[in-house]
């Protein structure tokens, strides 16, 4: 296991305070070393700080309206590697270690796991990594699916 | 040049239909075919649509509040490769390829050129590739400056 990227809670609000947040909530993509993005989120200040300071990915869920940490059902964690922020400081770019089997409630790496074809239909390019029913539970999943559309 | 990922509007409204836009807009991830993170943006509907059915990415500008088309200023477009969608269908992620010498407004290849230390100070960590003075013009640097808060 790689080295956590984490800092003290005065260094990490001194970089808090350069970041602009729109409706308090800034993007926040996590990429694994080999440059696969995994996901995108969004971090309120507060699940920042608790990113930065534990070196543990900490999302702001705006369906639950509450903090969450990457991996606190599943186990499924996101260790921090690298942080970047954008030329405009109002995104962030996460480099992280991906612990378990995969970053996806659907058991998929990626939650990026399904890709757009000319016909306007999305399909699933990705393999299966786990059973998520195993892993989260079967009403977390019935959750998701009243989220989706299709 | 690799081939435009591109689809007629009635396919391009078909897609959009799936997907969960919040107040109106959808987070876009743009990466390049290394695996290179560029920029992260909003579309919102009409945004996505134009993307869709011409295979340049077109973003909403939440503070300008209009359309604009990657590199409509300084001719360094975003040509879609691949779209990918995710669990939830509320974010997209692009595979584009960049066009001219970077995707940022600052000079450089991606807008993630700053990384943040422990120390709590974010350091440039990329190459300069061009002057944006000569790209984009002083007027444009100087709006951006006033976005930043250091």
């Amino acid at each position: 296991m790689t080295k956590l990227f984490k800092m003290s809670s005065g260094n990490a609000r001194k970089l808090v305070s350069k970041l602009v947040f729109k409706n308090g909530l800034i993007p926040a993509v996590a990429k694994n070393n080999s440059g696969k993005v995994l996901m995108v989120g969004f971090m309120n200040r507060k699940s920042l700080l608790k990113t930065l300071t534990t070196g543990y990915m900490h999302y702001y869920s705006r369906s639950r309206r509450r903090i969450w940490m990457k991996g606190e059902e599943s186990g499924f964690k996101q260790r921090v590697l690298e942080v970047r922020v954008n030329c405009e400081n109002n995104s962030l770019l996460f480099t992280v270690e991906q612990e378990g089997l995969g970053a996806c409630h659907m058991g998929y790496e990626t939650c990026f796991y399904r890709k757009a074809s000319i016909r306007g239909v999305f399909k699933k390019v990705e393999e299966k990594k786990f059973n998520p029913k195993r892993v989260y539970g079967p009403s977390r999943l019935k959750t998701s699916k009243k989220l989706l559309k299709e």
